[in-house]
């Protein structure tokens, strides 16, 4: 069976940069199966291209390589890697892309891409990486190259600046992480912090111009227009509004604070 | 030759969803060859996906699995549904998507997708049954699983509520079901409810603030700038403006009534 | 290894229109791997399919198929044609597409595709050639039929209505041809027009409402927020803005005046 290669960038594609990256693709591993994740994160936001990555990736099959490109630093002295964490690897820049789809643990092979004869040529564009040096290295994996073959090995990756939520006994206070086509707002606060400290008492949820009460199993929970809570399909809470966009409807945006309350 | 999988739903690319769902697919299958026809439907617009289903699926070869989810009940009662017509298969949820792409006729096979055993795990998300139920069905389908072994089977699927249009001698009264993303405006009006009963007479269409004579065969045949009508290349009635957008120049939305008089 | 079909179009992807050309492909040629470039160029811009072409193609291995369709004079007389450069192939409308991607010299062989034999079929829809005319053209170069056997033998193509920069001894004054959907404001002003005339002279540049000096290699050389020039990763000259978009902070449009001085 061929390799297959996701993508997942902040190219957007009304410009030739997807193709070009395609295009290097299989002009350096033809028989490559290209996979689409998205090319909409929004321009250079890291943590968006964190969240999707960690949302998507772990669903394909071991093997797969996930080409991760959102690259504000491109140019400067920040790391472009390429890492492999059990049966799957990664390749882009070291500027927090890729700790969350880890879960914080250490990839089991972290190399920096600094080996020239795996790059497209000798002189990379200051602009984009992605075609010049992460595609090959995804294209050379995806060809059976060995990992370490195309780099030194580094310790550690750079950290992502995505903190955690605040909990004490009475509440979570956490934030919007990101908001979906859909206008539903997804928080960065895990089932298992409202569900392992409640101890049977009501959740009450402080999001945007509403005051949310309980967790509710489905959108048909609330009427129509309603907001209400749940668990998403990866279990972070989430804020919705049945048939309509809690953004919207609730005045929310990415990085407002949600604040649970046990009472 | 591996199997081709098509994806036509509402999630955008903007998240991680339509990763998701091809990561199922090709762990579930991994020779499956996906292909995208539409990840921008507009939101929980059953409608709109029935129409692109309808326009979309009939030219692939046979043996084609075609994915829906535009699923607003996902969590409901609403059925999860796998059918066979011909050679063509087709997976999602029963709230109206799939009548117009069978052109009202009955499947040759429909199943509920009710053995959890070909479901992704046990307990799926209320909020995500594409991933959890429909790409697994669709990834069994291209593995050769019968169809019947995923579920049991059913006897009708669920109407989808779009109206026909109204004729009489005098003429036809239809509406905009879609407007495509140069502004023209496609219609319930089929070629052959104008053609079969204007016996020789001129056509008078009111759309919007026009009113426009006859019916065009290229959009060149007005002026720049001027408003057409002509059968769009599946034969249903489209407004349109010659180099601009009919809907934003003649002020027209979708659902909005088209008038069309033989005088 | 199975053909790769590259497709650049104007037909976004809330339509069916992509659906239904993958279908064609896939119907007429099932081993077809369909690499999506770009569906998102603006409505009907010739020039702007142009410099995604040329942009992306040239990365694709020997022997890709790329298919463009932007085609605002779809049913009037403009040619279908097919063409081959080289190992490359390409199909869509005779408008000025392909000029920019060969470079202005003339392809290797080039057919107007008058052969019914190889349309989808044989009255052809006035609105849509690209499922009936070039997909099937495409598809069937997928399959080995000869270029030739397509259609009749032309001598020329249409040319390309895109001017050149103007250029003297002070400067050159060229324009802004495309802007990224990060605001990088892409000029047709390419990098030897500058370096192999400016003699060791500084460079300022009028873009928008800035005047920026000197040319940087990346973005991270100016400050946050601060205007700069750059040679993008295909050589031609940038304004861009260091983590801004440049198009909103410098009020520059597609089309405007781009003027270099050596002074």
């Amino acid at each position: 069976m061929s390799a297959i290669i996701t993508l997942t960038t902040d190219f957007g594609t009304q410009d030739a940069y997807v193709g070009a990256l395609k295009g290097v693709l299989l002009g350096l591993c033809p028989s490559a199966r290209i996979v689409d994740i998205s090319h909409e994160i929004a321009p250079q936001d890291i943590m968006e291209c964190a969240f999707v990555l960690r949302e998507a990736a772990g669903y394909f099959p071991p093997g797969a390589i996930h080409l991760a490109v959102v690259d504000p630093g491109v140019g400067t002295d920040r790391k472009p890697v390429a890492l492999r964490a059990g049966e799957r690897f990664f390749t882009g820049p070291d500027n927090g892309i890729f700790p969350l789809v880890l879960d914080g643990a250490a990839p089991d092979a972290c190399v920096q891409l600094d080996q020239r004869a795996y790059w497209r040529n000798d002189t990379p564009s200051q602009t984009f990486h992605g075609r010049d040096i992460f595609a090959p290295a995804a294209a050379h994996l995806a060809s059976g190259v060995p990992i370490e073959r195309l780099g030194s090995a580094i310790d550690q990756l750079a950290p992502m600046k995505w903190a955690l939520p605040i909990m004490d006994d009475e509440g979570v206070q956490g934030w919007v992480v990101h908001i979906d086509r859909f206008g539903n707002c997804i928080t960065n606060i895990a089932r298992e912090m409202i569900e392992e400290r409640r101890a049977g008492r009501p959740v009450k949820c402080f999001a945007g111009n509403a005051i949310i009460e309980g967790v509710q199993p489905a959108y048909a929970a609330a009427e129509t227009g309603e907001p209400l809570l749940q668990y998403n399909s990866s279990c972070l809470l989430e804020v919705a509004v049945n048939a309509g966009s809690a953004a919207e409807l609730l005045g929310i945006r990415k990085g407002n604070p949600v604040n649970i309350l046990f009472s």
